[in-house]
């Protein structure tokens, strides 16, 4: 039997429409499909002649061993199917692609890589700023706040780039990245918590890093959501200032910019 | 009249099935496309209703000036206009989308944004690797060569971070990055040169930081590229050198894995 194929298909940060014409094009050819936990469940609409087996691992909870997901991964590829296995966001930023890879690899077998948009990108849109306006930083880092060994990694480095920070996994351990961070940055730089991303439950909280924690924690906020730390990021607040529509900001959701102008000139006009 | 939109559309590395959906049925859905040099230009065949105005500004050529664009964008909303704004890879890096997005503040403009594949992503994709496989690293740092007053960044500082660089805008100063990275990385570090990634034309050179310049050079390689510095690297290199396709990898389009595959597939049963 000729051995299949493996796609390792990015999802995107949630809505359907994000996902890349090629990921939309793939699912309709796939055989199996595995999907992850954190990837919008509708996406198994586009893949309806599929078999979809679901293998997510979400952290503290009840969860697929990777070795056993890898394993359905070679399985299905040497019985002759397309495999495509569906992670969130953007499949090559976190996640463990690198130890799915090395695997087909070993194995030898034929695999093709889908990039999508990781949240992080859609939390600036949401936040309607560049990642790195050229006045503010010279780059942006990706980052997880749970190294493999769950320490942290160096704030301080971090910060020393200058570069805005997008921390991801960055929930749980908020108040104490904060205040590394604050060991190393000004007590104001701009901050922000987006969570559900790209999505239609968008919502977030802009702060200072001194204040980021509290008012995430008011706002109710847990993970998953992104934490963008930098002078870009006063972009958005100062925008949300000018127009005095900070709470509207906080409370409701930010997906698009078009409907929140509207809002605000609702606002404006009342 | 009602006042038109803005949306700030990202067209991804080249492919034209690497944009989103979402992408592809605004651009159907625009009055005025303002097009940048780097994207694809079949994208215009998505927008054939659309009036194509292209704005390109490459570095040292006959450009259009960036206040000039962004006078375009706010002349056609006002006009009652859907604008659409196309920039190569995720508009929200790099770029001069700040600015614009500014402008459209400021004129109390409505906007959008939509997400893209930045070229980074798919580089990693075309070398088959996790931009942060967390053996190697704890994430990745997206880099301009070229700061605003034309400097470069501090590439220790970003060095001591331990994640993975994806360098934009490099190539011009390979030989001085080059240099000033191993300052601070060991010489062997793993690197790679990734140009037009993400289209049919992509090509890759794996090397050490002390042999990059020399290879991508050889290899004929100029701008705009993608530069990858890290030990992640280091799993396209591994691989490549395990296969014996070392050239292979160097000298031919390295797109499809698929299509790698079968190709190594053939000079094994050769």
């Amino acid at each position: 039997m000729a051995t299949g194929k493996v796609t390792l298909l990015s999802a995107g940060p949630g809505d359907l429409d994000l996902l890349t014409i090629r990921a939309a094009r793939l699912l309709a050819s796939a055989d199996v499909v595995l999907l992850d936990d954190l990837v919008n469940p509708e996406i198994v609409s586009l893949a309806p002649q599929a078999r979809v087996i679901r293998v997510g691992k979400r952290g503290g909870c009840k969860s697929t061993p990777q070795a056993f997901i890898q394993r359905l991964l070679l399985r299905y590829a040497r019985a002759g199917r397309h495999v495509v296995r569906v992670k969130g966001g953007d499949a090559l930023l976190f996640g463990r692609a690198g130890e799915e890879l090395a695997d087909l690899r070993r194995a030898q077998i034929p695999f093709e890589i889908v990039n999508g948009i990781s949240s992080g990108f859609a939390a600036a849109a949401g936040l309607g700023i560049s990642l790195t306006h050229r006045n503010h930083c010279p780059g942006v880092t990706f980052i997880t706040a749970h190294l493999r060994d769950d320490s942290e990694p160096d704030w301080a480095a971090l910060a020393a780039t200058g570069t805005t920070l997008a921390i991801y996994m960055g929930m749980s351990r908020i108040d104490s990245l904060c205040a590394a961070l604050m060991s190393a940055l000004p007590h104001d730089t701009p901050a922000a918590v987006v969570q559900s991303a790209g999505s239609a439950a968008e919502r977030h909280v802009l702060a200072m890093l001194d204040t980021l924690e509290a008012r995430a924690h008011a706002a109710g906020f847990g993970s998953p959501a992104v934490i963008l730390v930098g002078k870009v990021i006063g972009e958005a607040v100062a925008h949300a200032m000018h127009e005095s529509v900070a709470d509207v900001s906080i409370e409701l959701p930010s997906t698009s910019h078009v409907q929140r102008y509207e809002r605000e000139a609702v606002l404006r006009s009342a």
